[in-house]
């Protein structure tokens, strides 16, 4: 049969579960209509697996573990009405109802950073006392940009007024915001900036409670991960990542995801290469 | 007053006159929102100012003529509220009525051909029996794109909505769409198909009416101009584009615009050049 | 069901048929192990279908058909040994032959020019009397390349040995090579330098053999395709393809190849859908 | 009247003084004409000021200060004759008398590091004793360069010769140099190579004198800032940077510039962005 | 020994000659100081020399003829004083004078434009008569650039006040300028603007007398060579170019320059493997 | 005479030595015949030694030396047959053998890592007891990668068959491989992953045997270094390799080796600056 020659299709390298056995679902939600600087993360999720087929190991040798041990199904990318938010969102929040509701632990890829908020709805249909963990450089806590409530500025605003209370809201590495914003998060959430250190040190109070964790990979500095929309330098490294990964270790992490990877921007290609390195890692190590 | 929604700017080389002085005022609109493939436009009005500062001669040898002659007005960029569709085009519309209450003749520097919407709107409310002049790669004449019935890809059909009749709209060319497309074109638009030759040979009929001129510049072969957001190989190169030019000389050009450069497409910088040089041939032109 | 809303896999864009149904067989073939100058062709098959997905359309205004009517099956990549040679020539005439033997017409993406050899071996076993029509910028005549008889560089001289006689190599848009491989161009192949137009006055001596087309798509000039490892001004802009294709209708194509995309050369991506478009014209030409 | 040599500009977001209210002047001199390898920074000050305006924060969360909270004039850029060095740098000399005589503590824009010498010239009219604070990864105290006195390689010790005596000369951050230029810095300047912790140890010796800060931005290391002429590895980071700020507060700070960006160098827009933070911190710091 | 499987220094593939025999003489002048826009054709003697090692082949299908064939030496590239502009003219006019003293026919590659004035200036001690034979998109005919009597836009103007009359200086192909060269052209210089054609019918004109062909490269449309420092639009193609030297059989060319390659504009390499093309033609064809 | 004011050859700035006085010998090997994702590191050696003439100073403050201290000699790149890998390996080896036969000490630039494979079989004819130091982000210890034992994956896995005894090779650095590869490891090498620090620690059990250096600089985070086939996040940066060096001062290196630059892949062209320095450093260090 020729087929079995074959590249049948682009899944991420090594997630070789069907649905049905899988714990993780990985899902692309390669959105980006709200961005108001540099646009491009809806080309994200296609370009992550395609990486992972040239050139990624499915071992880490940071956790000893191959990501083929997890069980992992790559469903592949949400065919998104690009241009009309509204059916964005829906058929976001669709996919995620579906996925909580068969048991599964959904990762994303944006996509921007808008994509977590109908996420978000749907995990608190099923998880009461969701906390909600966010990796990023900026707030992301304006409650009207351009006139408009959902965007990729207005996010965690949205998000925040949906969680039963403001320390349900873990901002982490966060170096970017308004004067407004930051007096915001100051008195309504959990504010972890610059870094993940002061964080790692509280970690333990969210043993016991559904996490969930959304990584805006521009938390990463822009000299590791200049492939993004919003560049802000003074981020995190890549050795700072697993280390807050270890530290998070026996949390329950019941969904993730990634966004605001924006391929085209980094002509080198390495941003590609990295978020999914950086994805292999979340994967096996959750 | 106009000036207080626009950004303050570097101006376009050699346009001198005051606003009460000009006939032709020109005006970013830098808006991308509904690209459903490669969005960056939002960045081409400043692109294409910045690039006359350092290399571009007020001299046309194509016309004998400097573009200091004309009486042009650069009256800046619309500020606009990116991610808000509604505002955006209101926000355009306005500007124009205004312009063209005024007694100017608009020339806006898209963003994409969305822009051309409000533009024609206002423009209807002066001058009956306009005639639409579109040079483009597309037809743009899809009724309903993800739900959307406002975007980039159903710009014309609206426009076409509102002249009076469909020999009103001329679509000069022409190289891609869909099949229903096409034959809606066939039937509903006056269609001149992959070049400007067929045309300009019936241009005299618009002889004597006001008409408006829209230049999606991915009209141009995308060798000759990389820097846009969907490109469709099989077009003009720039010296049909002066043979045009000189063709429709005695037209009633009552507003214009060029949309669809994305400055950060092309690393080379030459399409927005390239974009800078068309629009001084047009502004000495017209 | 979830994976009704998703994209399961990266097809070309309007490649629908299954593959018992289909006449035509798309297949990548991403082997660029003898690139002597610039490699990178590899990337081509994946490249060119993601590209199909943001931005292409079904119809062509050219032959005023689309893409969804002809019965074309899409199946994949194939999974090549990259750095074994031998291998990845093996694998590639398998599949090939098992295509002929299907009473399916292959369309192979390739890679380097030298993924033609193999199919053309499959081809001749099927094909008595095959002529080959080659598109290319370059003679591709040498017998060895550095000691090398399997190489780009040698391909054709390597094809040429396996046809019945000389005139059955049809060498078409030809502009550079070494003074030998020139003379015994002249003497032992049909040669057609520079452009289609002297070919397509003879084309129709073809008529009623089977022919299988192998475009090199650096016989575009390096203004309309950049991306290419061999870049060789001079060549043919994208009309004359249409010319070209227009020119052999009604010929019996049994087979045919695309070759020598090399897509990260060119950082706009219009490399890319330049490749797309061709591909498209082609499908619904032959 | 200063304005009259200026180019008519985007100014940089966030400073809104007029010119007699402000303290800091914001001004560019984009020359770059004896960059001995990569040219480039003419395009600096219209890039860096062009950027802050899509996507930069008013608000620094490192020292919880607004740039709009500071009295900032942007006076736009110098149009300076490129080519004509000796009138390049009587210009910039003119307009650095005139604002240190209007009582206004200036901040150059760049262009190369030449441009320092002749705002220094304007300084010591102003200031006795002055201290001039240099952060460069580069001496640049070479006596002639290709015969040429007056050079982005020899501006140091131009700038040495003038000052009262070699301890008014402080270099931070040095990592690359000839030979000579080494141990001439050892005897005659105050040398602080590698990183900036030396210095800050000493900086309160800077209490009370009037000092002028010249930020080469090739001090950082070419992975944080890769758009630069003469990118030296092993440079600082940004935490680094705050850091040094933080550590000068309470100096005396009559003038500044920024220099070295190389826009067009680094095409994922990075650097400008980076030189643009950058610059709101040191604008809001001293 | 060891050597003998070195390549001992980078040559222009093909020249092969000894000074001593060679009557062609190569010969690299990277000086790019008076750019007023994009600077970086300092680059380009050694890139192109580059480029020919991997990938371009010795015989030209054009003339029938390979370059081999050809007496040319490679001398190398002047070790310029970058920055001393005057040294830099000193040092190109010593090496053409030993160069026409030694009755050698020398090939300069630029560098900017400027670099032909101290060649023509050495070639008028030996050449009385001669003819300046200019392909160009600029008339470089300005008399004083920012103050400035040498640079790359008055370097025509300088030679015409050498030459004999106004009738020995040809411009072919010019479409750019300042009006006020432009009304200088049509009184002073023999002008064929916008392509080749109106030159070439006239081109016997210039028989027997000594002709030097100076070729700026951006007389190319930028599609076709992008990797230019001021691109102009509008230009001539590759085969125009193969139809002039064809045209100019028979002329007495004493002497050549290339100019205006500016290697790093242009991304995909394209534009360097463009100019050591039409290098080697121009090699073969005079 | 006109040669000497030519830059005769483009040999690595400072590297004066005739090779019969040299202790040091560089040589280029630019092989990349076996990358398996992203070829490029052909162009590596010409790319390196080109910078030097621009940018770089022979001095290194690190170690308050001068290139030009040492003996070295640039003998130039092996002009080798790419696509013929058995005839590159030979070529390689023979050159290596004749270094080590004159007693000299070689530095080949790759080139991909392969190269080494052959200089490690002429050292070992040498030198008994050769401890083999590998710097490097991947362990390139596969047996056989795509039914290949000879590649870039599997050369340290080659080479550790020659070795005496497996604690002859220290792999250090190390981020990346396979889990085979890693059990591997730990079993049959001394691995120091991850870092230097650990291996430094017992750095002097190397005293007194002879080492040969490679440097995959692929060790280094693609933050420093973006122009990498196969980049690896969470690398070194610049300062821990000038420990390093310090680190290994007193240990008697008999040859090195610097791999895997691939120029194209950084359009920055940092990497290739980064490269350059590196080899300085390394040439004056040991």
């Amino acid at each position: 049969m020729l087929n079995e020659s074959l590249i049948p299709r682009v899944p991420y390298e090594g997630c070789r579960s069907s649905y049905s056995d899988a714990d993780l679902v990985l899902i692309g939600a390669g959105y980006d209509g709200t961005s108001s600087y540099r646009p491009g993360s809806r080309f994200a999720p296609q370009a992550v697996r395609a990486e992972t087929l040239y050139s990624q190991e499915d071992y880490s040798p940071y956790f000893d573990r191959e990501i083929t041990e997890k069980a992992i199904h790559d469903a592949g990318d949400l065919d998104l009405p690009i241009g009309n938010k509204t059916g964005v969102l829906e058929m976001i929040r669709e996919a995620a109802r579906e996925l909580f509701a068969d048991r599964k632990r959904p990762c994303f890829i944006g996509g921007e950073h808008l994509i977590t908020l109908p996420v978000i709805e749907a995990a608190l249909e099923k998880y009461q006392g969701l906390h909600l963990l966010q990796l990023d450089a900026h707030l992301d806590l304006i409650d009207e940009l351009f006139g408009d409530r959902l965007s990729h500025g207005t996010v965690m605003r949205r998000c925040l007024e949906m969680l039963q209370k403001g320390d349900c809201l873990h901002q982490v590495g966060i170096r970017s915001g308004s004067r407004e914003e930051w007096q915001f998060a100051r008195q309504h959430t959990r504010l972890f900036p610059f870094d993940t250190k002061a964080f790692l040190e509280n970690a333990a109070q969210l043993q016991g409670f559904p996490v969930y964790l959304t990584l805006d990979l521009d938390i990463f500095d822009p000299a590791q991960f200049p492939g993004t929309g919003t560049p802000e330098a003074g981020g995190i490294f890549f050795p700072e990542f697993i280390a807050f990964l270890k530290g998070i270790a026996g949390l329950n992490i019941v969904g993730c995801d990634v966004v605001e990877l924006s391929p085209k921007i980094d002509p080198t290609g390495n941003s590609t290469a990295f978020a999914a390195k950086v994805l292999r890692e979340l994967l096996i190590a959750i």
